[in-house]
């Protein structure tokens, strides 16, 4: 049995595989709306998340399987003081496979250690979401073909933006790639990811605070909300809000095929009249969302591809 | 593609077609049991409705789909900012078919202008519930075999029943019908309905303050909740609040075969005596509500009849 | 029609019948995958309990079936000030059986009286749990193969904890069975418990204050939860809740097949060490709590056994 909770839990071929499945599922939905019947999807949030947890919800019952769960830290056994270690042997007596997102980091982690069934880390505080890097990465490979040699900027709140976390440390294991990364002062990558993921990978990148400047050399512009409560002061957000906001002006400065993603919620850092734009991505990663999920179930409860016959993952130990 | 936000997007000859549709169901629902199989219906609802949710969702149960959504704003991205128009971009991605209730008017509306996929409105404020209309004429034609020339009677919360006026803009639409208004002073229909809605297509009404002397002449009687708190002082609240009860004796007054409607929940304004009663028809507009959604779902997603072969509505430009 | 309100509600006979559908849905859970095809449970928890909902969800959709529901009264009309009456009469219109958790003790016999479908109790505030007294009762027998002769011991909060009277109540009434309740002066039995099932059936009884002594004598122990806020004082509930937290080294001094039970959650009255222990079957308890709902649902629904063709239980007057 094998868990998802960091997005480097695949190697670098297991995640091509991945990702290969995804698109066949995305090419042909309806081969697989049998692929898991019978199998039931438990939905643990401890905190809100519309998106992730529609997009698996559906994702499994697209899959022909069906869906348990909460939504929210008050719906469950929380208040009555139940560990996650017991909360997750309870749900392996019901269910086939878990999604669980909460607030405190390492959770995830905690409940795969003693879960009797595949975990799958619906994000953990600022730390992991790896299913929203797969889904970037598939993006990424659908717009340009190749997740190498690419120079990728990354926009707005480095700091506490885990989606920018995880990413990177998936693209450093490939060859050839370089970073942007562009934010004020105050929300720069943080030191750990400099020191345990760039610097270890000889990854060339530089730290900027111009958009504008940054945006005619990128082959990607990965974006992220600036929020306003991260500022020490009002002064540097009346400032710097401006900046770190595309708009269809900016974007003139862009490639014509540069791909801009946003792991979304946005709320104003990108303006509306960028969506119209054919380099607009978030929406297809939104689609990419659903169908890597449903190859990421089916992967994990190591059912088969019924259009190749096959299993995607080896899961004796790993 | 069409959408259901205001109950006059149906045309007279629609909104027959679809109660012909809502009755074939009612009397054979097991030949729809897989209308629906592999669709999803998304029920939005950012505020709670136990009633109105759990009839969409058993309804589309029943159809062989699925459902995913959520139950109120606090389980949403709400709280994170997102807009209406990027919460419905993002789900048109997940599912087939969107419900949404709303307290701010018109949100359905703008929800139906970014959706890739129909919208339901159920419920926006104190605005549309174009569902429960439609379930109201079900009813009421069950009942009398014909929706023109009748003396409906609506009782109650006149100035803020959200049903009453819905119901009150289809009814003009068929010859002969006529209105009593049964009220106190401040809780009269609202003049924009006697402007908009009578006046222009020369509809008979009254309005006054006595149930008792109004229920002889009744064909129908859509009683509604009067709210304590709508009231300007206590006193009036005292005098007022048995006049607008409806009991076993007061039923006395009213013709043999007059039903007695109400949209659910009540508090006390209709007496638990009236229940075994045979005019008493509100669980039957509950049994109404979820074939009518039955119809609606298929309808909207463009599937026909399976009983007929025959599709609903014609889901080209509209 | 039948609703299960109280343990009590199923003979002794038809207990055993339940019980042995329950063991034949466990050894075959693959023969019921389309048991309840196209019926729908509604689950109406007035109060939140994660593994109880998610129990009774996932044995529904393990028989085929579908559920709709809600997790919390700010997710229901309860702010509407609707009854319960009015609510199931109208759940009664969307599903097939319902399963209700409610604070107040009674409402969900009230329910039964005014549904129109089967009607579940989940837990009606300190009264009765009969769908966790079947599951005590049947991972009893399954570890020491009968429900008679036994001396079962109880230890922690007697007083409020409505596992144990329901369990007591069942117990009663198999012949030579002998209880030790153990727990601190303040939390002991009540009064009722005495006089209307101990007494009357002449059961042998021991009121104790030491887990440690008890132990020996044990065929079963049946652990509860000691909540600090029971207590009078914080000097009593210091100097108490060592005493009654079960561990491994406590547990040397049982019989070498003395079940541990608890109806979960726990805190910390049974110690993690002991979880490895042959002894400990409170997970398998959680297992059997979903193959009894399933039994459940299906006798209530008036569904024959697919694997014997029989039904378990008779529907009509009782």
């Amino acid at each position: 049995m094998r868990h998802l909770i960091s997005p480097l839990d695949f190697t670098v071929e297991e995640t091509y595989e991945v990702l290969d499945f995804a698109e066949r599922i995305a090419a042909n939905p309806k081969a697989y709306a049998h692929a898991a019947d019978g199998r039931q999807l438990a939905t643990l949030f401890y905190e809100p998340s519309t998106r992730t947890r529609l997009s698996f919800e559906s994702a499994m019952l697209s899959l022909g399987g069906q869906t348990i769960g909460f939504a929210g830290a008050d719906q469950s056994s929380v208040s009555k003081g139940e560990t996650i270690a017991d909360t997750v042997r309870v749900v392996s007596c019901y269910a086939d496979i878990i999604v669980m997102r909460h607030p405190k980091e390492g959770a995830p982690l905690c409940a795969s250690m003693y879960s009797k069934i595949p975990v799958i880390n619906a994000g953990d505080g600022g730390h992991n979401h790896p299913t929203q890097t797969l889904i970037d990465l598939m993006t990424i490979r659908q717009r340009l073909g190749r997740l190498d040699n690419l120079t990728i900027g990354f926009c707005g709140d480095l700091k506490f933006g885990r989606t920018v976390h995880s990413l990177v440390k998936s693209l450093v294991r490939h060859t050839g790639n370089k970073f942007y990364f562009i934010s004020p002062e105050e929300l720069r990558i943080p030191d750990y990811l400099v020191d345990e993921t760039l610097e270890p990978t000889h990854t060339p990148y530089e730290e900027v605070s111009s958009l504008e400047d940054s945006l005619p050399k990128l082959d990607v512009l990965y974006m992220t909300r600036v929020q306003k409560e991260r500022f020490f002061n009002e002064e540097d957000y009346i400032r710097l809000k401006d900046t770190y906001i595309l708009n269809r002006e900016k974007l003139q400065l862009a490639k014509e095929d540069m791909p801009v993603l946003h792991p979304l919620p946005r709320v104003d850092e990108i303006a509306y009249d960028v969506d119209d734009d054919s380099r607009a991505a978030y929406f297809q990663q939104v689609q990419n969302g659903k169908y890597m999920r449903m190859a990421l179930i089916l992967s994990l409860l190591g059912i088969e591809d019924p259009q190749t016959g096959e299993k995607i993952l080896e899961l004796g130990e790993s």
